[in-house]
């Protein structure tokens, strides 16, 4: 199936919001109602494709005539990905982003093709996974690019039960590459919140991070190999789990953003399933009490596989808790909720639980329960659907995250909450900013904001200041400008300052070698000149 | 204190083979005695250097001129690394190698004044910590180049007690390093077998790994942070713990082996210093049984904080504890020794090594107590000196090591081990040849060989075609040719083709970029043309 075009997943699950929160929305924010008729597919007029008729039966005989789609249903559903921006361009008819074809091919060799003949005509290369890029990543700065959708490379090549390895194919979205490793009782343990529709190759390709990181790690912590198709041949990185020998290429690759080539397989860590899943929430009687805990549990254990905080404001919102969003304000009692969840053995879990309840009462945490917890889990991948629905109704939602070592992380936090409030203050659409610790590590932790406001005249115009000065207070707290959405185009001038002139002239030099002509995802990670 | 210049460590501490060992070297394996006498520093006639005295100029502004040092013993003693091909050169009064100036500067920014000198003068420049490379790492393959001595810079710039880092200059020793940090209840855990004499550049720049890895990682996962100084000016890299900003540069400094830069500063992620420190023997019926369960523990937990595990002969030989060698062979029993340590605290520990022991039972081990463990602790730095005396009696010894996944690893062992034996048996000296498990991850291990021979006519040149053969099969079964004593000039003919033409091409590109005339450490690492 694929995802809605203008908005987030499946249009059947989208719902409206509950007359409580649109009330809540005008009356706390001022949100107006939208009164443009949103668009449909068939209203849209997309003028044909400009690419040179020679190149689409080269890129034909490449990967079959199927596989290269030129209609306007395949090109729109290939533009841009799915940031709030992104998808209020979508709804105002703007196609200035789009593909002039599509290009699905079935193997690694296709891809080397694919590059080949891209190479000899001058089009750029965008390739495309589950399309779910917040950062600009899907939007090149080049007028004359193919997306290369790879959906058709959706297997899993190897499974290794001794090493506990597979050999996964980029274009397999998460849920089919759980599916097929379930049948050997094995997980990746990787659920973003773009988890239904992102694919192995995104994740790789853009250092995604999962709800469960604190038990099964990073995206970037899975991966054990990958195969690379560049311009200028193949490359395969990943012979041992570790090795001193030289710099590590994987880590070159992952994070390249398409930049550097096309992942055509990577090659992760796998563990058993779990044969429990539990997740309960905690309260601590404020952000500043439960940070500390979490930061107790990621540095001396027991760790929790879930580990997450939200602010004040988003506990209050209930944005926790997805499920429970529009209840009885009145009725949320104060402080902050943290979830804690717990996956593995029967014996694994009851330890660590029993540990790790132990550190939190300690650090002033209660216990709520399990309801919080199931509810998080319910809710955990619905919040790009809420978005739709704030859109729909007039209010602007977007969100944003960042990284950084446990002593700075209360100055970010500060720094980045009051950027985002007083720029969109200023602007006459003051707004709520939620934020939430969603990742822990011994050394730091990320922070994951959440802005609701009105949407202003102009919302993609309204919102570029905040984001501007949400993305200036991140470098100047010490953050990353991002812990797993990524750098695109919208993170990118912010990259540069953070990796220094020497840095990007390193990965200058590296995309110049993989990619000499500068076709792969151009000015998406570094600038074009 | 210097190191010995033409073996290990601290003379003070070189101790005789007892006789038992060397009437089993001349019964077991020919060993014949060495008649050539030892040559002492005082004998060497070194010629002068051949340094442009405006180069010596400069360099003495830039550092100061009690610290550009081109007197014979300062230039011999910066000599070469530590590998027996190294150490047999030296005893042979070979200087080919042989550096045309110490230079030792104080800060990042002379590093930076010096690079700037040797720039314009056409001196190489290799970076020199402890001295302790075993794979040729400090002999570049340019007639003139300085020894860049970073031992005036051993100083701790921050500790962040709360996001528990530090900031650690790179001629920091690591015993110095401990005491540092030990001052304020942290350590590193780093302890590889070089731990007395190698310091924290040296770790990063080689992507060390320690005996106790199992517990506190490799030295690549304990670095945060690392400034670079390069002849392009200065790279720094690490603003969280964990990023989706782009590759992870990183990982891209980690293991350059001084070909990129100079390392001048490391975050690393600290610990707090464990209450107890406990290692015991378990004893397996075979290498494949103990195998077993070391891959156990390391997929499904409890994580000891050491593990490690004999092959037969060298549990035969008593080289699993270093102490015991020479003991009586007739009194060892069969089997395979393994080790497992625990570090923490004191509940930690308790937990740990009863839940492991379990595991370790159910995998077919006995517990033979403590005494192994304490004697291996005990003995940890001393293989070293082991091998000096080794040398003085006329037998040749060396290590090697790689690792690869763990449905490999028997195809490894057996293949490197087949091609040890094989060309060292042609060539006239059969060789004894033992093998550990030295390091552990969920997805597979490190094979440490240890190979003890006589030394043939010419020892240097009667290794060589064992080490190749050594190398090909590590490629040939899959393996790294490094898990963690790094490439060097040694391994850099396998690392090419491990990494393959683009990979190489890759980090090339890097080179020019960061070092554009070829400057540091020629031909290490890289090829250099």
């Amino acid at each position: 199936m694929d995802m809605l075009w203008n908005g987030w997943g499946d249009p059947a699950k989208a719902a409206p919001l509950p007359d409580s929160v649109t009330g809540l929305l005008r009356d706390l924010l001022g949100v107006k109602p939208v009164t443009t008729p949103a668009l449909g597919l068939d209203d849209l007029r997309l003028p044909g494709t400009t690419a040179d008729p020679a190149a689409l039966e080269a890129l034909a005989e490449a990967v079959g005539g199927d596989h290269v789609r030129t209609d306007s249903e395949s090109r729109i559903r290939h533009t841009r990905g799915k940031s709030t921006p992104d998808l209020l361009r979508m709804r105002a008819g703007d196609f200035s982003d789009v593909p002039q074809a599509v290009v699905l091919p079935a193997s690694h060799d296709e891809v080397l093709a694919v590059l080949r003949v891209c190479a000899q005509h001058g089009l750029a290369v965008v390739p495309f996974g589950g399309g779910t890029s917040v950062v600009g990543g899907l939007a090149p700065r080049r007028a004359a690019f193919i997306a290369l959708d790879l959906r058709r490379m959706n297997g899993m090549l190897e499974l290794d039960p001794v090493s506990r390895t597979a050999v996964l194919q980029p274009g397999l979205r998460a849920p089919e590459a759980e599916a097929l490793l379930a049948e050997h009782g094995f997980t990746l343990g990787h659920f973003p919140q773009s988890f239904e529709w992102a694919t192995i190759g995104g994740f790789a390709a853009a250092r995604s991070s999962g709800q469960a990181s604190a038990g099964y790690g990073r995206f970037d912590e899975m991966v054990l190999g990958l195969t690379l198709a560049t311009p200028e041949g193949t490359l395969e990185t990943g012979r041992a789990p570790r090795s001193a020998a030289g710099p590590d290429l994987r880590q070159l690759i992952l994070g390249s953003e398409g930049a550097f080539g096309v992942i055509t397989a990577v090659v992760v860590r796998i563990r058993p399933l779990p044969e429990v899943r539990l997740y309960e929430g905690w309260r601590f009687a404020s952000f500043e009490e439960g940070a500390a805990a979490l930061r107790r549990l990621a540095q001396d254990g027991p760790r929790p596989t879930v580990l997450r905080l939200s602010d004040e404001t988003e506990t209050l919102i209930g944005l926790a808790q997805p499920d429970a969003i529009g209840g009885d304000l009145a009725q949320s009692e104060a402080g902050c909720l943290a979830i804690a969840g717990y996956e593995g053995t029967a014996e694994d879990t009851a330890q660590r639980r029993e540990q790790a309840a132990a550190v939190l009462t300690a650090c002033g945490g209660t216990l709520v329960g399990a309801e919080p917890g199931e509810r998080w889990a319910h809710g955990r991948f619905s919040a790009p659907y809420l978005r739709d629905a704030l859109l729909d109704v007039g209010a602007f939602a977007e969100t944003l995250e960042t990284a950084t070592f446990w002593s700075r992380v209360p100055d970010l936090y500060t720094t980045v909450r009051t950027a985002l409030t007083e720029t969109l203050t200023e602007a006459g659409t003051p707004p709520l900013v939620m934020c939430h610790i969603s990742h822990v590590y011994e050394n730091g932790a990320s922070l994951y904001f959440t802005v609701v406001s009105a949407q202003g005249e102009d919302p993609v115009a309204h919102w570029a200041p905040a984001k501007h000065a949400a993305n200036e207070a991140v470098l100047a707290a010490g953050g990353t400008i991002s812990h797993h959405h990524g750098v695109g185009i919208d993170h990118r001038d912010w990259y540069v300052r953070e990796v220094g002139p020497l840095g990007v002239a390193a990965l200058r030099a590296v995309k110049r070698c993989l990619d000499p002509e500068g076709l792969l995802n151009p000015g998406v990670l570094l600038p074009t000149d």
